[in-house]
């Protein structure tokens, strides 16, 4: 096939990338892949508006059906976001034997699985590389690079607002709301930073690089989500006392079979490599039982770094193509989902309170932790701010949550303790 | 075909553990490519000697012919080391249309080339992704992951051996012959270690990157290499107290169709993403015009990473069997070879020179800089411990090379100036 034509369902941020590598870096491209790619149409919601990237007038087009349901076009780019309605189209689009390359994660993380399969069974190819981690090409060495090997945990920086956030505020002393809407202002945060703040987006993201992984489908029910917005400079002074670093962590491991999948505030140690990754910045670790540690940098959003990770799909699929080989990159979960329960679950955790500051406090605590076997790796205690109160941190050694979560009650009912501040896992440090 | 038989050719550390990984994950390696792969010969050169692995008695032969001419072998593993035999057997297995995978950099730096179209003459993939960053996949990132993106520059740590010295020296003050010895006895570094502290394994790798990168067919001759031999604790206290951190980059520079590849000790910020890479790890920093960077981290060698990346390559070659389409990854260097000038090849240097402790001194070095239009980010001026002397380090601003080499000789004929001690490049700061 010496020309490829491409149907874009969406002229965004993402799009306009895609349109200006598309053109840009042309001449690479159809030396790479042996056909030329051409534009046909782009869907649109508005026919007027001013595009900063030179568009053919006669590719705009509000009607999906000239895009999904169109026989010369080959390849649907679907950059537009949305999830039920989006999913539909795409459906069609394949049921139309056209192939995907798609930067929805949010799409993905609830559709992904139906798509894949309803691709293989038409001979097409669904490619998502773009949806994790923007501009990193993750997916291909996770599925290729270490296809090999057992891939045992996953630790994720994939949230660039949260990581831009949680550097500001321990970089420059900033609490939570005022470096939020300097995010905002600068555009690093939507205006409704919801599904950033709280954690969706990266358990999302989370969700697919775990399925890939571990070979089985897990559900984005499964992941255990906790934000970033209770997170106070008092924590990050503590945890920067004891040599952490606070990062939202997505956490994808697997022992024995059974999987966890969380995203959460997690402390590493300062050298951690994932402790280094800065400002709007993703990082994805990933440790193999043969190959060890990992990791893969690079900018997790953007432009012109998704509209890189959006065209080298196309690519893919235009070599597919070429070779007749669409449709046979997915392959079917090969294990049954099982996950861990609370009492497999372990990780070390940092736990700060506010106590009584009087004689006998500490040993009541300690006693509480004693009854659930629960030992510590560091304990830190400092005067409040509140008269006779003093503040307690413990850091403790591996645990299982089960063990966690019972202590904390039983704290809750000692009436030494004022309030347990703040409960964050350790990861990185014990193995 | 139902079952690929592999020839191993070569049973040390790498050839192990493919072994070790070819049993230990047959299940899932054999779900991802719907093969069963079977090992049929091993080359060694000894038959009885004790093995860390379990090995049929029957697969072992110290003849290569019953691996390159044996009509049941469909892929050969070449990880035994050797350039030019080697790479007449693997010519012959070629053209016997056997597919090779193989790990060895030093091969490939000198014969790639002509052995990948050998390959595709024959309809034959030549995988070598474990050649460049032992466990880390970045061959497939940068010709699918990033194939859309024109890339810049490449700088990479990818030689543990110097890392772990240059590492060692850094944080505990240790000189170069010391740490040689200890990384010696830890196996790190090898009996003799010429290729790895004077660059030529780094060169190596560079080579292949390069190549790969930047679409040219660029020599390993073409490489400029220093070594890191004569860096001492003196040039690690000035580093550091200027804020930066000595390794050994190799660094892959593309402008205006001209390349430029060197392997030389670099000065880069302390927090510079490759600054913080440690010990024996590697990493692999890629500049890309629309993705921005990106960086690829994880263990250079070892027996189980490096054959991670060999069996991953395997993978690949059986399912390109399995879809008919093996042959058909090599794609012909785009661009004819340019090469910059050193007028071509701008960047910042870090000078350190021992003067005349005298009223004067300053002006008259300074007036050669200036002569030579050469301007400064950073001055740092030092008693020397001999008497009457002083050490003077100047960080540049970016200047040609051929600035530089003219100042050094302007320099060298001024009598305040008793010795250029050292002079290293800086990247990652100045864009």
């Amino acid at each position: 096939m010496s020309q490829v034509n491409v149907g874009l369902c969406g002229l965004g941020t993402v799009g306009t990338g895609v349109v200006k590598l598309l053109t840009g870096h042309a001449d690479e491209i159809k030396y790479k892949v042996g056909s030329e790619i051409q534009i046909k149409k782009i869907l649109v919601n508005d026919l007027d508006k001013k595009r900063d990237v030179a568009i053919n007038r006669d590719w705009l087009t509000t009607d999906p059906e000239e895009l999904v349901s169109n026989p010369e076009i080959d390849v649907i780019i679907e950059v537009m976001g949305g999830i039920d309605d989006t999913n539909i189209l795409l459906e069609k689009a394949i049921r139309n034997k056209k192939h995907v390359v798609t930067a929805n994660k949010d799409l993905m993380a609830i559709h992904g699985p139906k798509l894949l399969k309803l691709a293989k069974d038409n001979k097409c190819d669904v490619f998502y590389d773009a949806s994790v981690a923007g501009g990193i090409p993750i997916i291909r060495p996770l599925t290729e690079g270490l296809a090999s090997d057992k891939i045992q945990k996953i630790m994720g920086i994939v949230n660039g607002t949260t990581n831009y956030i949680l550097t500001k505020m321990s970089d420059e002393g900033l609490d939570f709301d005022t470096v939020l809407q300097e995010a905002q202002e600068l555009g690093f945060a939507e205006a409704d930073p919801t599904a950033d703040v709280d954690g969706l987006d990266a358990a999302r993201k989370m969700t697919l690089l775990a399925n890939l992984a571990f070979k089985m489908e897990i559900d984005l029910d499964d992941v255990e989500v906790t934000g970033i917005r209770s997170i106070t400079q008092e924590d990050i002074a503590f945890a920067t006392s004891l040599g952490y670093t606070i990062k939202l962590i997505g956490n994808a491991s697997i022992y024995d079979g059974k999987a966890e999948v969380t995203v959460e505030p997690t402390l590493l140690p300062k050298d951690h490599p994932l402790a280094l990754v800065k400002n709007e910045f993703n990082a994805v670790y990933v440790y193999g039982k043969a190959v060890g540690e990992t990791m893969f940098y690079g900018p997790g959003a953007g432009s012109l770094p998704t509209a890189t990770a959006v065209v080298s799909d196309l690519m893919a699929v235009v070599k597919n193509i070429r070779l007749e080989t669409t449709g046979t990159e997915y392959i079917t979960p090969q294990y049954e989902k099982q996950l861990k329960q609370d009492d497999e679950k372990y990780m070390q955790y940092f736990i700060r309170m506010e106590v009584d500051d009087a004689a006998g406090t500490f040993q009541k605590i300690t006693n509480v932790f004693t009854d659930e076997n629960v030992s510590f790796q560091k304990i830190l205690q400092l005067p409040s701010v509140k008269e006779k109160t003093a503040q307690i941190v413990m850091v403790t050694h591996k645990i299982s949550k089960q063990q966690l979560v019972n202590s904390q009650e039983n704290l809750k009912r000692l009436d030494v303790v004022n309030e347990i501040i703040s409960c964050y896992r350790v990861d990185g440090e014990e193995q």
